[in-house]
């Protein structure tokens, strides 16, 4: 195993991001409208629009900017949509959206592979547009952590349409309270 | 569909409770020990953990409780024991806890399916030895709740072993944040 500075290994990176299709896969491919379409209120992403928004990462996020800072580019990166799925992913089902996500992260570990990092790449820095400098090491933990948080947010999403559901069971269901409307999606 | 009282209908819940368990191993099975055994402090639980802890679930919890309202027993529910997979676990592989939880949760969705519930039952009431009385429809959108909230509890405790690690962007990750110390697991 490659334990790499930064606190991270390009092993423990692979291991999330090839296995979160699968996952998001097993867990919705073929579920009622009920779960897909939900959301957590106005302003808020249901099932469907999460994997839009993860398949436009893939296009336009982690190995654009991982490319970028591995060419040396000293101006910024370009800024992310947060909601480019709105429109990309209109006609489109949520299999087909599965199965391109799928497919291009395929895609993109392959080629965060074919980068045969070194340890000391890990360090190489980056312009974000908002944040500043950010290293590459920091770029591959955050795509890890961002799976990790689009997974949790459609747990949470679908737990709370039996918000109600669950009667005096509430109590000891806190996914229910998590995130409750003041804050962002 | 079988719409059902209690804003559930049975097919949504089967949907959900036969996807988790190979969501769960798509996500789990094979990583390395830095996603599986970590936890978010003291007092809290592993993804490995969960997995005992769903798997108790199944032997004593969920089906069993069906059977009790349906048979119309006035005495409470046996409590459930919340600390079980510390012993119940030891010395399995996490590999082996995913299959005894797919093979308890196929059995028990067959449980269920086999009970026939009409809309009615949903309404049938057990005795819960510390929530008083609920429902059949509040059982059933509970075991559904309560997988979705350890789906999110695994995806937040594993994004925590990068909380660091992902440098200035933890700006912008909010699971990193969710369920600080103070809360229990």
């Amino acid at each position: 195993m490659i334990t790499m500075n930064e606190n991270i290994s390009l092993d423990d990176v692979v291991a999330i991001l090839g296995r979160t299709p699968p996952c998001l896969t097993a867990l919705l491919e073929g579920l009622p409208d009920t779960w897909v379409t939900a959301t957590e209120g106005e302003q808020t992403w249901s099932p469907y629009d999460v994997i839009g928004h993860l398949i436009h990462g893939e296009h336009t996020d982690w190995i654009p900017r991982a490319r970028h800072i591995m060419a040396g580019e000293r101006r910024p990166f370009d800024s992310f949509d947060r909601t480019a799925q709105f429109t990309q992913s209109q006609g489109k089902s949520l299999s087909e959206l599965l199965a391109t996500f799928a497919s291009l992260r395929r895609e993109n570990v392959a080629a965060l592979v074919g980068m045969n990092l070194m340890s000391a790449d890990l360090s190489r820095t980056g312009q974000h547009p908002e944040l500043g400098e950010v290293t590459l090491g920091q770029l591959l933990a955050t795509w890890v952590v961002h799976d990790l948080d689009h997974v949790g947010q459609i747990a949470r999403t679908m737990a709370k349409v039996y918000a109600d559901a669950v009667g005096p069971w509430s109590a000891y269901l806190s996914i229910l309270r998590d995130r409750q409307r003041e804050s962002s999606p």
